[in-house]
């Protein structure tokens, strides 16, 4: 996922050369059932777990068993999925989507697919998500080398369970739920975490599988709050050191943990 | 572009309500000739800057003597923009373009317009660059509330000329060019400087209206890094302080002030 490059580095009044390092920049064009649906520029890693997070996040895959085969070419940049239904299923579905896809990915809003209310009785108190967001940060490795990702990672109350990082957003929360899909973790009663800010997609995407806490490092805009708000996810922002912002759903904080217990 | 929201502080071990500010998050649909061309999540300001500053990326609109007459109804979200040409020749581009739009956005990188040299005489220096970055966060006052959003701006060696901040890295971008498209800035000899992160696709905008020196206030790709050398771009990363990186077109930047003249 990294690449070493010579820069010229001014500093404090010097300019020096150095060797440095950036992060890779992949183009990943994933193809269903024959039929080509996206080019993302991506992180080259785990992209495996990204096709199927997106068709997942886009509806195109509803489970692990709809999945008859994937082909992953690293060579040419294309992931390839099979799936049991076939083409003819895909065909209807395809032209609303990529429509809806160029820029804006807005077709969900919209959709059918918009979550219902989540009923998770799951709770989390502070000093968890604390712990949480700091073993989180400290496993962003190639945010750290490079400052150019973002990560993404599905957790329970202590661990982290799935972790992904990505040049996008979107990428490396859609790596976090391909991994999920593929591998049978449930993401009921769990905790998502994300570096980045929260759009009303990035909402739809985490409430869509039900994970009834979400956190981010940094902000989130006002339709994610309301949408949270709406389908009962509890949303808390700017997680960073001993302080945090919960902007929905504060019944699943405890504000007092329980001694001894 | 704020929204007031009620949220629960937790902070050094106290929880208390307060009245914060998010971004708001606003869906504008861009609309050629009456035919939709795709649904962006953007700040709700400059929208006519970047409906047209976006059709411009995308080749739908080569120059300001293509647009016709742009309505923009912001009650309904849709800015719609009308050619010269009319319906004809867009409808001949579009098929590409909305497929090569679906995430990745990576039709341009492959296709005839991508940029050629950019012969610019222009030099800068590391303490013009400093003051510049400078003055650009300063500017960022929606991010500086909200920590939620992106800024871009185009700048000669001393002022910044157009400026513009939106929720997504590539609108902010898109606005800054809409607004030189429609005022008729000239971008040719100019800086531009943006606060995310960039990617091929950023270069590739940049470059495309011939602008010579491209300062972010984060991390390049390697990919960024590698076309800026190939179209002649400065490209300068990390411009914090009085620290920045320049990972291509050295020669544009002049290490040593000559002093007086």
């Amino acid at each position: 996922m990294l690449e070493e490059v010579n820069i010229l580095r001014i500093a404090e009044g010097e300019a020096s050369t150095h060797q440095d390092i950036v992060v890779k920049e992949f183009p990943l064009t994933i193809v269903l059932n024959d039929q080509e649906i996206v080019t993302l520029l991506c992180s080259p890693a785990d992209l495996k777990y990204l096709a199927v997070g997106f068709l997942h996040s886009e509806g195109l895959i509803r489970e692990k068993e709809d999945i008859k085969r994937i082909d992953l070419d690293e060579q040419r940049g294309v992931a390839q999925v099979w799936t049991r239904e076939g083409q003819e299923a895909v065909s209807q579905v395809l032209p609303l989507r990529i429509k809806a896809a160029g820029g804006g990915r807005t077709a969900f809003l919209q959709s059918s697919e918009a979550p219902a209310r989540i009923e998770s009785e799951l709770k989390i108190s502070p000093q968890e998500v604390f712990n949480l967001a700091s073993d989180f940060q400290h496993r962003s490795e190639i945010y750290r080398a490079t400052g150019g990702t973002h990560a993404a990672a599905l957790c329970n109350y202590q661990d982290i369970l799935a972790f992904a990082e990505d040049i996008g957003r979107h990428n490396a929360v859609d790596k976090v739920f391909g991994q999920c899909l593929l591998e049978g973790l449930p993401t009921q009663d769990r905790i998502f975490i994300t570096s980045g800010r929260i759009s009303s997609e990035i909402l739809l995407k985490v409430a869509k599988r039900r994970v009834p806490v979400l956190i981010s490092i940094s902000a989130p805009t006002d339709m994610a709050v309301r949408l949270a708000s709406e389908v009962n996810l509890t949303l808390i922002g700017f997680a960073r050191g001993r302080r945090m912002n919960v902007y929905a759903g504060e019944k699943r904080v405890t504000l007092f943990q329980p001694s001894g217990g």
